[in-house]
């Protein structure tokens, strides 16, 4: 395919492919005229790769750059390709995701609320939160995770469960304590659960992904 | 006490408790003498409430002091108190702690480390971002959160497990898709996880914290 295809099958805009390809993120096309290159699969699966890593990962430039040289190297087994990109990762940038996507998003969400019987939440502004996050996974055409949306909320009630059970030792006539440990619980949960979810994700990379042999971690 | 035991009590420096009384978000000692005025332990209360807001929890001035109205009136559930400033929070702001806190914390990192078996992952950066968060709940005198890490890593782990189902469906040949499915799943389940668990944490709140009555949203 020609690049303006390119660009429509994984939504990166033109000047954007060429940026990536001056820079070394993407495998230049074959040439088949001094100004036409013709791109493959592998450019698609690479482009959405790398899109996924700046955008939604918030990874800089020149780590993608990195990243890709070992992901590329020959010999490299799946656990450290996977390594390879997994320590980069920043925080979510918001994406701008399409109607459609908001749509099947919220339809899900709402589905999801009146079966946990959770109807009473609906103005919790983590609602629009979750809403936003799952069109985007939608918009990047990873709908496993959205499928598996009540796997997610048993981990996410179970977690909240201990958060009560901290709750449940202090003093619950004296509210500002009470009020100030909810707070601290769940601003710091956040960051401890997040980091918890990447050490079990890497340990079952290894055991999953990686040849037997001397232990090793994701990056050398 | 006078202002210079609050302060040290409660880790906040003298003008910034000034500066919280003259904004409104802390209510004035009770005057002794023209320029000398007592504190009490309401008073230490509402301040390491407020210092959670503000530093850890990321919230503005404005929007505390509105929070503190709401929480004072009379006659208000300890759900609609903690409603008040639940929906307020944003995400962690790194806070210096202690050499002694982070000593502890790295302690119960490396214990759950080995009692789960996870050994192999201690080059990954979550190891440290783990660390410094157990490290401020401590520093916070929130210990119980650090105590029931092991259950925060089950609810970790369980949500890594529905990870790894997805990563299952797609072409383990294709290294770039799985690997593009691998940063975005990590990323924007964070997203997922964080909302989920506090819509979780509202629904909880309103079971045991609501008077029965007509149900109602955190602020109305």
């Amino acid at each position: 395919m020609r690049i303006a295809e390119l660009s429509q099958t994984t939504g990166v805009p033109v000047p954007t492919i060429k940026y990536y390809v001056r820079e070394g993120l993407l495998p230049p096309g074959e040439l088949t005229s001094p100004n036409q290159a013709q791109y493959g699969q592998a450019h698609v699966r690479r482009l959405k790769l790398v899109r996924s890593l700046i955008e939604v990962g918030g990874v800089s430039v020149a780590a993608v750059r990195d990243a890709m040289r070992s992901i590329d190297e020959p010999g490299t087994d799946l656990h450290t390709k996977l390594g390879a990109t997994h320590y980069l990762l920043g925080p979510a940038a918001p994406l701008s995701v399409g109607a459609e996507d908001l749509e099947q998003a919220q339809g899900e969400v709402e589905t999801l609320l009146a079966d946990l019987g959770w109807e009473s939440v609906r103005k919790n502004p983590a609602v629009a939160v979750l809403v936003q996050a799952l069109a985007t996974l939608h918009w990047l055409g990873q709908d496993g995770y959205a499928e598996r949306l009540a796997s997610y909320a048993d981990a996410a009630r179970d977690a909240a469960r201990t958060d009560f059970d901290v709750l449940g030792t202090s003093d619950l006539a004296d509210a500002d304590a009470v009020i100030e440990s909810a707070v601290v619980g769940t601003v710091l949960g956040d960051v401890l659960l997040a980091a918890l979810r990447r050490l079990a994700q890497e340990q079952m990379s290894a055991a999953a992904f990686r040849p037997s042999g001397p232990a090793s971690a994701h990056p050398e």
